[in-house]
Parts: C-alpha cells; sequence; structure tokens
C-alpha cells in the first residue's frame, strides 16, 4: 500500500471531538488488509534513512500512538515504552505537565522506561500543536534518554506542531 | 522468548488501582528486546492451531489490546478494528451496555467495523471477570461477525472471564 493510497483512506469527520474541528479518522486504514502492515513498513524505512545508529526501543504515546508504536517494535524486534495518561501507569512514574490551549495536562512513564544513552523514536498517530509530543521528548531527555525521531502518520501542517518539537528529527507519513 | 521468559517479566503491583488489587503490570514484558515480537509469535501460532479457517480481521480492546492486537494485525497482514470507551470514537457508532461488579459500563465500535460473516479475533491484554471482552463478542455477533477466537496475554484463573465467554475458542499465554 502506497501513501496516496493510505491518504485514501484518511476519514474526515466534522465536529468531533468539539464544533469546527475536522477529526482524521485513521479507522479506515487500520480496516484495510495490511493497513497496519503498510505504515509499519513505512515508518521502518524512513526512520532506517534518518537514524545512521540502531534505535533502542520505541516510545508510544496512550492511545492510538499504541496502534502504531507497537507493530514497530515489533518489526524493528527492539522494546516498547508506554507513554500514559495521569493515573494509567502502575508503578512508579516520572511526569511532564504541558499547556493547552486552555489549562494544562500531563502524561507519565515508569521511573524504568528511560535508559540513559539509549535512542528511542517516538510515536504517535497525529501530530497537531505538538503539547504531547514535546512533552515527551523532554520527559525523555530529562532522564538522559536520546531523541533519534519522531514519528507521525499524519501532521496537520497548519499548525505549529513541528516548530514545537524544534530540531528533533521527524518522520510524517501523511501531510494535511 | 518463551513462555516462562515472559511470564518472569509480568510485574505485579499490590494495590493498583485500589486497595486489595494486584495488578499485572505488562510494561517489562515490553520493554524486553523482542517482547512484542515473542508475544506476536505466540498468538499468530495458538490462532493457526485453533482456527482451521483464516481469520478476516483483528478486533482490539482499548488500551492495552492495542498494544497486543495491532502487531498481530500487522503480522497476519489483516484488518484492526478498534473497542472504545463511549465518545472516543469519532463516527458512528454501535454500542454494547455491560455490568460492572459496581454500575455498568459501555463499549463502542464503529458502525462500519463489522462485516457480517467474517472471521474475527479478539485480544486484550488480560481477562478477568470478563466483562469487557464479554460484551466486545456481543456486539461483534450481534452485527453478524463470527467470534474465531478471544486472544489474552494473561488470564486471572482465579475469576470467573473464561465462563462469561461461554463456549467461544479461548487463547491464553500465562496463566496467573
Amino acid at each position: 500500500m502506497n501513501l496516496d493510497q493510505m491518504t485514501a483512506l484518511i476519514r474526515n469527520v466534522a465536529d468531533f471531538p468539539k464544533p469546527g474541528i475536522v477529526f482524521k479518522d485513521i479507522t479506515p486504514l487500520l480496516s484495510a488488509p495490511g493497513g497496519v502492515s503498510a505504515v509499519t513498513t513505512h515508518f521502518e524505512r524512513a526512520i532506517k534513512e534518518l537514524c545512521l545508529e540502531p534505535i533502542d526501543a520505541i516510545v508510544a504515546i496512550e492511545s492510538r500512538g499504541f496502534i502504531f508504536g507497537a507493530p514497530l517494535a515489533e518489526r524493528m524486534e527492539i522494546g516498547l515504552e508506554l507513554v500514559r495518561k495521569k493515573g494509567k501507569l502502575p508503578y512508579q512514574t516520572v511526569s511532564r505537565t504541558y499547556d493547552l490551549e486552555y489549562g494544562t495536562d500531563c502524561i507519565e512513564m515508569h521511573i524504568d522506561a528511560i535508559t540513559p544513552g539509549k535512542k528511542y523514536v517516538v510515536v504517535d498517530d497525529l501530530i497537531a500543536t505538538g503539547g504531547t509530543a514535546w512533552a515527551t521528548c523532554e520527559l525523555i531527555e530529562d532522564q538522559g534518554g536520546i531523541v533519534a525521531a519522531c514519528a507521525f502518520v499524519i501532521e496537520l501542517s497548519f499548525l505549529p506542531g513541528r516548530a514545537r518539537l524544534a530540531d528533533r528529527p521527524l518522520v510524517v507519513l501523511i501531510s494535511a
């Protein structure tokens, strides 16, 4: 499945989760036989081109990031680390608070998820304003980990997510 | 990685999410290089032994089910359908309410997720009382889909989840 075929399987849903927002629905892409495989193949190829040294683990952001991060860890036969909303992880955690349009949000990782000096690829389905991905990068780097790349299936290019991630290497399959 | 090695990577966390509960933490298994791959390999092998006819798609239950369901869909090169808590899916949905110990909960799928006559494998990380998995099976069957198997990494065998799923074929990797 090429990128044009993948793009055609992204469904626009108007007014979700609130009026005025056009939500990028990835479920038709997931439903298509070979859809998850195709995303994994494109991600793996782009990461190998971008990152000269081996990646140690994937860091997947709850919960649609799990859908693309887990198959990538499976295909690359490397570890998978989870980023979740506050209160979801059972063991001791480290957390990072970040700004939203109105108010703040908080993400967590387990204290033993990141090993200093190891290289990580952050995975999520979509980058919009980039707040969650930015907080994830900061959390990894605060613990001495290296963000080798951030990988997203879809980028909303009219929003400043790319700028927020500054000079961290970016993989984007579909620009919308 | 064999099943004993996988079992050794499940961490017991006491009193999560509430006092008296011992939570089965899968994150050390995910962190281990090849951990996600190993689960996928064991799942695929067990499903092929159990199901004589080809599977059409994986149905993964939010959100830890995404972690194991997506790699299985990737490996088997079949579709992936999502089961989510109420209000998370953007398109038109069908839903099923089910009983908890106290009160009820509700799961949803998109109305175009299930095709009558097609065969599905339901995937989640763990089966406890089996309420969510049961509701997922009912939702699939209500729409004419066939539950070819339900696959869980961990079964809490002191709880009646297996009985609740009645005669639907079960794949369990680790019994705790």
